[in-house]
């Protein structure tokens, strides 16, 4: 066989040990904190008929879209999202319990151009609840993403809350609202000047732009009464859905200490879809990743596929952008190895006992790997310590003699020796420490 | 938009939480005993070039891949294992330390014909260690598939080994080895007279035919001293590598114990790519669902992209198979919910509270939902009863005045008053129970 060169899908990425040890601990620290507020997994499969996805995400949505025929001539396509696939089980399963909570971590794939923090393939973590349209349902999501980027141990971040019934209250009266809404989305990226150049092509009257721009401009501080009243005051068009707003907000503080919310006008989502409460949230050290959870409230999408209205909130993190952006503030730890100790396999005669050694070690918990070829202590000693691993233990005809092992501490240069009876336990406690 | 039919692909699943919260608990215990071992998590992406996937699994694979051209006229490939792309990711990091032990839990598609336990998109568990060629690498990940497959609770398996080298030796003379190979694998599943038959197709000597039903008919107990003596005494080709399997299933038997282990000469694994040791585990209550895992050695995959070679010894667990057969032997416990306790939200003057006592919970580590619609005591408790959720905590004016909290055990049917400041710990308790 001729060979082949060995190469990667540009777009896509390996995730070797030191990488995906950090990132599989992020998704474990997401998924616990959705169970903890109650959310159930669930799992959806990647491919689905090319139907049920298309025309749902815009035209560059369907651009950017894996579609192709399979081996029996179905039209079909990589998940886009995971909420499309949520609509179609939702509709597949009419008799689940409502208000139904659930969670998916799970790839999905975008042909899009790959850029900083952006991936032909990337991990969506979301989080739904399908079925009330109570304003506590939405508290509950903004808690959520909350707590589970603190729980990730993120501390600065900022919530940036919207609603569509804020943004149709202020411009019911624009025919061009689509487009005006979409403009001010981009206030974040292309600022103040550039929306007041867009916003020219769309409305004529220069005080109408002043205005929309001064009502895009407007970021309110949760806690600060004042602020609230008075754009209440200036805008109010928008009073009643701002009064709602700032209590799903309030109510999401009384679950969630220690988040930073705020409205923001400026904040649209593109998606069409959205009808209520709409938020983003930007990691405040770093720029140019974009949010790095979103979502809000969506009562149309998933009763789609029923022709029944099924009303929806939910947040969605970003995996691997918020990787890339906490690896960009060195703030991702790398990690070469799982293990802990390495039972060094020096002595050939006691071959026996280091396996058995290994084995008490792993049956008490401790991930333990063993040197496989006999002889050379020196190189399973660099090996284990280039892979950070902590404790080498080393147990020749000496320490057998005696029932004890000389445990290494490959960190600090240190070593003694240790009862066999007692190893296990003693190992665990200095691991704790 | 008019109403699309929401279904989904032939041979794919959705997992609802029932089924979904038992198959994430496996995955997370078959990862926790890779990492026991020092397995080291990995991913590769869901797409390939083709390039890379064709004709590593003879003409079936090819056939039954995913395969097309993407966005930008590149001819890709869902991946069809979990091997070749790993095969892929060590030439392109040649400067990886070996031994390298890696294990990856993913999704991998084949345009299979869908039959029970066999689905088009399923999880591979694979843990493999490359770099080595070491007996004692070969025991070890004997030694790691028993021991994930004995902490998934599973207690009746065997383990059937075998290697090439007995295979190889036994068959030296024979032209058609590779076919004869091919039919005595199919032993388990067309029996004895089967196996004559097809073998009669390609040997004329009826001796030789009767030979090689006797070979493959042997199947040793490891423990059995006696059986392994009169077996390489009946077949001394093979008794050289024998002696070798039969060491590596004893170092196998250092490292777990309770596992049954059986030398199988009619175990031969299907892919030409095993050098060495081969095996199959076995559900031992049921039938009709073929290996749950299995695995071997293969010295000239991995450095087929290199055209280096690097000695790799792995093993597969196929996580939807084993599910699909642990559920018809009612092994797999439904769960419909992973929250424990419900605040029930039926004074609407106490929602603030309902929302710190459900914050108090979670803090503590409790999974814990909420009421969204206040009122209606008795559908909340109804909600709650319908999905398993253990407690209900019921809140209340007089409760509030008392600084209490009633907990309903839902499962039990009894209640008591509880002091709002023990109540997170005392409820942790109840649980532990």
């Amino acid at each position: 066989m001729a060979t082949i060169e060995p190469k990667i899908l540009k777009g896509f990425r390996d995730f070797l040990p030191e990488r995906q040890i950090p990132r599989q601990r992020m998704i474990e620290t997401i998924k616990a904190s959705y169970e903890r507020f109650g959310f159930e997994p669930l799992e959806t499969p990647a491919l689905e008929y090319a139907e049920i996805l298309t025309g749902k995400y815009g035209d560059e949505g369907d651009k950017l879209m894996y579609r192709f025929k399979d081996n029996g001539d179905r039209d079909v396509a990589l998940r886009y999202d995971l909420t499309i696939p949520l609509a179609r089980l939702v509709a597949m399963n009419g008799d689940m319990k409502k208000p139904f909570k659930r969670y998916q971590v799970s790839p999905v794939w975008r042909a899009d151009n790959p850029q900083k923090g952006r991936y032909r393939e990337f991990y969506q973590c979301d989080a739904d609840i399908v079925g009330s349209n109570s304003p506590l349902a939405d508290a509950e999501i903004l808690a959520l993403a909350a707590t589970a980027l603190q729980k990730l141990g993120i501390k600065n971040f900022i919530v940036r809350v919207n609603s569509r019934e804020i943004l149709n209250a202020f411009f019911s009266e624009q025919e061009a609202r689509a487009g005006i809404i979409r403009v001010i989305d981009k206030m974040d990226k292309i600022g103040k000047d550039g929306v007041a150049k867009e916003l020219a092509e769309l409305i004529k009257d220069k005080d109408t732009i002043e205005m929309i721009i001064a009502f895009a401009e407007t970021s309110i501080d949760i806690n600060n009464r004042n602020d609230i009243a008075s754009t209440a005051k200036a805008f109010p068009a928008v009073e009643e859905p701002l009064r709602k707003l700032v209590g799903i907000v309030e109510s999401a503080t009384q679950m969630v200490s220690g988040a930073r919310f705020v409205v923001d006008f400026s904040i649209a989502r593109g998606l069409d879809y959205y009808t209520g409460l709409i938020f983003e949230v930007n990691l405040t050290d770093i720029q140019g990743f974009g949010a790095i959870c979103a979502g809000g409230r969506y009562d149309g999408l998933i009763g789609m596929f029923s022709n029944k209205p099924v009303p929806a909130v939910g947040a969605s993190i970003g995996l691997d952008r918020l990787m890339a952006a906490l690896e960009e503030l060195k703030l991702v730890k790398e990690e070469k190895s799982v293990a802990r100790v390495m039972v060094v396999n020096f002595d050939e005669t006691l071959e026996s006992d280091y396996l058995e050694l290994a084995a008490t070690l792993r049956d008490a918990g401790i991930n333990t790997i063993i040197g496989f070829e006999s002889g050379d202590m020196k190189k399973q000693l660099s090996y284990a310590s280039d892979k950070g691993i902590r404790f080498a233990l080393i147990y020749g005809a000496d320490e057998k003699k005696e029932g004890t092992a000389t445990v290494r501490d490959l960190e600090k240069g240190t070593q003694e020796k240790i009862a066999i009876k007692s190893l296990a336990g003693d190992i665990i406690k200095k691991l704790a420490k």
